[in-house]
């Protein structure tokens, strides 16, 4: 298995940053977390949700997931907010789903986005109700088709002509209209302040806009008795933090609904009354990275999307978004306890010091397989020693087990000290792998000094619970 | 998330190779594939251990992998051979284990590495005997280290200094001298036909050579009463087809041998027994690739081991290996169903055909994280049209999710295709996921014209049976 080159060179290593060890950038870690005084319980250690993180290691072991459901709640309330209602915010169970969080996102007046069968059944697990639901997927079976009719999921998004051809008749047979939208490429490629504009888009989601296949689609609901239009669905990228992506996607979209205008008159924007601009806002993984402001970037995206309206004479549509990372992300850390420290010497004479951890790609696969760089702390008590090169590694049996490539730590750092990722709340639980049988963490829920472990860690019975008894 | 370079480039498409796509290439199928003949049941179907593809499909749906037992066996006898007595031919559970694989491996008379606590609670389960086990890891756990002892794990494999005593605490509480292996960096990294040698290697694993670090820790074992050094571990690479990184990796670690009969006479040599070269050996994912051929390759490092035995004037150590790929991985396929097809105009102009299956990166991460290329293949009929530039993709909602990413293949493939991939047996069902709460396919194994189902699907029951009902 390669190592990770992840931009370190040897010779090259992370030189400490400004801030102390001990600080928590705010923009990167829960918004309740801090730092205890000398004076309060457990001092030293970092509290999240009025919680001691040294506390919740100890009920609940290591590692383990703690997420912070005020921080939770109030980012769900900041986008809602700054999209002109909750209705319009829906929250990407992808990036971390379990009933406890769908609770939160419902009871927040939030929507929901699904992109399975399984996703869906979850979410209905906990009485989200499906009218709020958009039911994602490039590959929808007729199964879940069927299973999303039935439920009465709110909307469906059609992603190919054949999805569009089975979701037909599975709505026949239901005996129902079904509300979708067309999800439409719009030739842009975003990513934090970049993005690419180009004709076409080389990927397997959505209608092209360029070849004419997104209008066709369009027409071809129109003209669908089972099926009604209500709206245009794209997505752009992720980790974006500037709003130019978003507003040249909502022209080309526009683009498609003057055509649509033009053949079938002003009536169809009846039609076209969500413009979902799907997710990708991006947050801070690291103290030198700036999360996307929302409030502004949706002020410009309403903005410019009325302008386009307007100029084509149609009332304006709600605008959509589908928020996960930037709601679950900054919510969740993980904690774990310090192992094995190793001080290894490199070709070029440095030293660099191992740090392992009792978890690693199994519940965060996200630095092997993107790349992705996190913002680690130790969170039982202050350090103060010297910063030297680090690599924090997992106990899986592979060389490319590494969760933070290249840091400066310092060197008073010892076996037992709990050290804990910020902003692993999406994406690492939700891709959690059993590699090395090692089993998923528990989830544990923070508020007002109280602690709920929303799902419990797995056991060796249940890595058994698949093996069938075979005769022999 | 960003779509996988993987070497392709825009208009630079994949011709289709020499050999026909109905065809199976040997070296990369499991060794009882066949597709039926015209006047067989389920004509043109692939048929694996005499079970039709289409059957288990139709039986156990779709995604499933399928194990061909007599291939996994075979493999174990030929690398048994080739190693001269299965006893020193280790099968690496991180590759897949199930409890019917450990009996299997058993019943070869192999032994198992285990990589943590729990593969080996697995392994227990399937009662193979703890004393045929070999213990990995960077970071084990005290109370892994424990249990180990405990349950008579035969060989512990020391990974670090802080290891080493809390090792001898655990074995000294229990009452027993512990026989370990003392893992060495041998500063040779492989990969296929290419290694490179450097003084120093910059990965978590091992005790360094050069530095003296590793005869530092064979000393302190020497000395530690309740440990007995019985052997030198050392691992190279991965997807090895050469024996010269093996031979010079062997001459590094004899080098620390040397000196240890230098410091403490001959005798010494009555504690290295066992030189594990570790794993690593090379299969073939796609026709243009070669596997390694173990009996050559067995047969030269045997005799480099046997000189330099001889030029320091000890007896030959046992040369042990463990192979977990070389094993399981040509052993099983992933039987997907195919869905939606659609084709794409790239910015060249160009056509891709993405094909979607049921299933992907939850099921096979492999693609995504490493670049990893598979041979893929109609398995329910013949096929027969033009090719044309294809990209397999999964169903999960991300762009990255991508199986296979350049490929040209026939034209005729439709909805409802089974579509299968080759040599899935590694690291695949291993590091499943359940990302978009994707359930973990079955395992099937098939011999001799019978399907044993040996890993039940897992279901919506099984994502909520971590939940807990919290009080609200």
């Amino acid at each position: 298995m390669p190592i990770l080159g992840n931009g370190f060179e040897l010779g090259g290593y992370t030189r400490p940053d400004s801030t102390g060890f001990n600080d928590l950038p705010a923009h990167v870690w829960p918004s309740t977390a801090r730092r205890r005084g000398a004076d309060e319980p457990r001092p030293g250690s970092v509290e999240v949700g009025g919680v001691s993180l040294t506390e919740i290691a100890e009920e609940y072991g290591t590692p383990v997931f703690v997420v912070d459901e005020a921080d939770f709640r109030s980012r769900c309330r900041a986008i809602a907010e700054a999209f002109r209602g909750s209705g319009n915010v829906h929250y990407a169970s992808k990036a971390f789903l379990s009933k406890a969080i769908a609770r939160w996102v419902r009871e927040e007046g939030l929507h929901l986005d699904v992109a399975s069968g399984n996703e869906m059944a979850v979410a209905l697990a906990a009485d989200f109700p499906a009218a709020d639901m958009t039911f994602h997927g490039n590959n929808k079976s007729r199964s879940e088709l069927s299973d999303a009719v039935s439920a009465g999921v709110g909307r469906i998004v059609l992603d190919s002509r054949s999805e569009l051809r089975r979701l037909s008749e599975v709505a026949a047979e239901a005996g129902v209209v079904q509300d979708v939208l067309v999800r439409v490429k719009p030739g842009v490629e975003a990513h934090t302040h970049e993005f690419i504009a180009t004709a076409h888009e080389d990927q397997k989601f959505g209608f092209s806009i360029a070849s004419g296949s997104a209008l066709a689609a369009a027409d071809a609901v129109e003209a669908d008795p089972n099926l009604r239009l209500v709206g245009l669905h794209c997505h752009i990228g992720s980790q974006i933090v500037d709003s130019d992506g978003f507003i040249l996607a909502a022209e080309r979209v526009f683009g498609v609904v003057e055509q649509l205008v033009a053949r079938h008159g002003v009536e169809i924007s009846e039609h076209f009354t969500i413009l979902d601009l799907g997710g990708g806002f991006g947050i801070a993984y690291t103290a030198g990275e700036q999360p996307l402001e929302v409030a502004p970037l949706a002020d410009e995206i309403l903005r410019a999307v009325e302008e386009l309206a307007q100029r084509i004479g149609i009332p304006t549509p709600h605008v959509a978004v589908e928020p996960g990372r930037a709601i679950v992300g900054p919510s969740m850390v993980t904690v774990y306890e310090v192992g094995t420290l190793k001080d290894v010497t490199v070709d070029d004479g440095v030293t660099r010091r191992y740090l392992s951890v009792d978890g690693g790609m199994s519940d965060n696969i996200r630095p092997a397989l993107y790349r992705s760089v996190y913002d680690g702390r130790v969170v039982n008590r202050e350090v103060s020693g010297s910063r030297i090169p680090t690599r924090v590694v997992g106990k899986h049996c592979e060389s490319g087990d590494i969760l933070i490539n290249d840091a400066a730590y310092p060197d008073d750092i010892v076996e037992g000290d709990l050290f804990a990722l910020a902003a692993t709340g999406a994406y690492c639980y939700a891709m959690a792998s059993r590699y090395n049988m090692l089993t998923r963490p528990p989830v544990v829920s923070v508020k007002d000094g109280a602690a709920t472990q929303i799902l419990r860690r797995e056991t060796v019975q249940d890595l058994l619970s698949l093996e069938c008894e075979t005769p022999r």
